[in-house]
């Protein structure tokens, strides 16, 4: 016997929008650790983020309908932090902190709104980006990547059947839940959800994330999403990103300054921040060239995130280097976030399992992994190499390096003069897949 | 078409238990903050609370099985307050004042859970008590009678078909709704739910509260219910109930300071709360005898909450009070909440109107009316007369006198030394629907 609820179907399909971003807490918890930074800090800075697709082989702006695109930005800007919200970053523990945000920083997020978008179509492609204050624009990123993520999802699957569908989400769990199984063979895995920017939707990363609840129980230490961490009773997972040296390097006056630069961000940082938030990103121009220049206080950080080399080739060199500090790396951190999945996972894991502390975070191949489900083959949901990163800071180019030249971005006059500042020492060309 | 969620039917249809009570903030607001009150004054005091079914012609233990009963009561005593719920009680603002709940109050409410109960079955009747001190007693209260309501709602309408579900709870739905365009009417109309302790259910209670918060918008205040405040962004609204003069009145170790006891009660609970929170419960030993004998700074508490006359006679000799103590009603709040529907609720409103200002609960007549409803006749459903009263106090008996005698509780021989010490001017025989 069947009933149907008949007011929630005409009300679900009388939806003037399904919106993708519901809450400004649906964004990675580093976004706010950064933006704490960034408004005591940085007021007076001016920047442009845009949206850049390096997959140019999927032209987003023939799969996306411009005017979708404008409804789910625009219902974005009519999001405020609601009360719970608030009354939930204010009185949280992070990493065992209490008050980790300010009353005034709070505050100041209560009067909070996503600030407006420029948006153009060029040759088959989206030209989107957000100029102004750094601190009101920074939080653009992540709803900006969820958005053009999930409707390039919706419209990859508005015309199938519905038992298409069915089975091609079976699949998809199905293919989780194997990996679960997989990770349950390490012992002292250390995981959280980083999988908020590139996921396939929403919905879909809530499921991956309570299953991974369920079925990693301890192992998942928690998620960068901050909503999720709320709703889910989850720690909140994240420190800090590449737009902070790309701020502090495009600001910089002079070569001196700028080779100095991730260092005074890191200054910064541990002025502001302590204990586990004190983990180095150190690829921004180039692993081997930050190493080489780092002050001797950067060894008593607790930990890395390296993010553009291969794991095990990275984990070897920072901890060479702490040797070489005389730090033992037994009391150290790495984190590993770039593209990993459950093979990189696992080796990088029995590769230094006793040498140094691990945790992972689990991107686009936890929330986006859509291999072997689709009955049309795997190019509608493969997940696309999207990033929004920061272009422009007070005029000026701001420039990334990357421990792998694929994953620069800037003017090339910029990125040239980098080069001769930091060196090219160490940066290897690897194939980016997201 | 129809595709099943197979995994959520099979989750559903090997639920061990369908729990009735899933959080400790699924309570009364006014619970917490008398809580607060007995932690920090009254650890040492010891009582029993005791239910009662006023509606002696439903054999409950007949209605409802005893193992059900335990499994339920049993679940609750596993619910601890979630770090969430936590946050949001030391976080939000109550009647506009923060930090309403203190850091060490909070840090109590975290080691919390309820006590264990005693249940026997008497004479076709449950005798389910809880006993021990104050502080850890005086929680069972909601969940207990939103437990036994619940089972009883549930046992009523196991055997029903699926349509005549259906049926039953769109005649509700149309039933409250009707509700809500007649209160549309009363254009500065302040209400809040009242309807935790004596609702349908959970989920209707939460239907009905939200159907509130569309429908009345501005109207609606708030929520009795912490839990459903929360959920929604409403305010939780409550301040104080018999329970305290109850126990001041039993521990008063003679028949002067018995007389003191209700005003005792007020100057603990003013130098505690302040505000809006200063609401005076006047009818534990008579309303008339209350405000013959109260000192002159009771008339400058900002409201009464009339509790057992007739709304309308109630105001009317509150109202004459505070004129001859030379305030102006105008500046007071008299907020009705016994057994009020919109026939009462919009009459004593148009009665007075402009003369002073008015907030309504609405409790039993808003989440548990099922009048009119039920194919097989308003029986099985219509709510009982059930409360949960303290009973005894460090040994003694306690009592309530109410401004109505059918509401009178405790032994008799002690009800005889009240009315002694009290008087009986102005009780009134009513009888008590819920």
């Amino acid at each position: 016997m069947t009933v149907t609820d008949l007011a929630t179907r005409t009300y679900n399909h009388s939806f003037r929008l399904d919106p993708i971003v519901r809450s400004l807490l649906d964004t990675d918890f580093y976004k706010l650790l950064m933006l704490q930074l960034i408004w005591s800090r940085h007021a007076n800075t001016n920047v442009t983020f845009s949206l850049i697709n390096r997959t140019r082989t999927v032209r987003l702006a023939e799969v996306i309908d411009e005017a979708e695109l404008r409804e789910q930005l625009d219902h974005a800007r009519t999001l405020r932090f609601t009360k719970k919200e608030l009354i939930w970053l204010a009185g949280n523990t992070f990493y065992g902190v209490e008050r980790m945000f300010r009353p005034d920083f709070i505050a100041w997020l209560a009067r909070y709104r996503l600030p407006d978008y420029e948006l153009r179509r060029v040759d088959g492609q989206f030209e989107l980006s957000f100029t102004g204050p750094w601190m009101d624009v920074t939080l653009w990123e992540i709803p900006a990547l969820a958005i053009v993520n999930e409707l390039r999802s919706r419209a990859a699957l508005r015309h199938r059947g519905r038992f298409a569908l069915d089975v091609l989400y079976a699949r998809a769990k199905a293919r989780l839940w194997s990996k679960v199984e997989r990770l349950r063979d390490l012992p002292e895995l250390a995981l959280s959800d980083f999988g908020t920017r590139r996921r396939h939707g929403f919905l879909w990363q809530r499921w991956c994330v309570e299953a991974l609840k369920e079925g990693l129980g301890e192992r998942l230490i928690g998620t960068s999403n901050v909503l999720l961490a709320m709703d889910a009773d989850l720690e909140a997972i994240g420190t800090n990103a590449h737009e902070l040296p790309m701020v502090a390097a495009a600001e910089a006056a002079d070569d001196a300054a700028l080779a100095h630069a991730p260092y005074r961000v890191l200054e910064e940082w541990q002025r502001d921040y302590a204990g586990n938030l004190l983990i180095v990103l150190p690829d921004t121009y180039g692993t081997a060239a930050f190493l080489r220049d780092a002050p001797d206080w950067v060894a008593d950080w607790t930990g890395f995130r390296p993010d553009s080399l291969p794991p095990i080739e990275a984990g070897e060199q920072i901890i060479r280097w702490w040797q070489d500090k005389g730090r033992d790396p037994r009391g150290k951190l790495l984190i590993f976030s770039d593209g990993m999945d459950v093979d990189s996972i696992a080796a990088t894991y029995r590769h230094f399992d006793g040498r140094v502390r691990m945790s992972f975070g689990w991107g686009t191949n936890l929330t986006n992994d859509f291999r072997g489900c689709d009955p049309e083959g795997d190019a509608p949901l493969a997940p696309l190499s999207l990033v929004c990163k920061v272009t422009r800071v007070n005029g000026r180019s701001a420039v990334k390096l990357s421990d792998n030249p694929a994953k620069a971005t800037g003017d090339p006059a910029e990125i040239a003069r980098y080069l001769r500042v930091f060196g090219e020492a160490g940066r290897v060309d690897q194939t980016v897949r997201v």
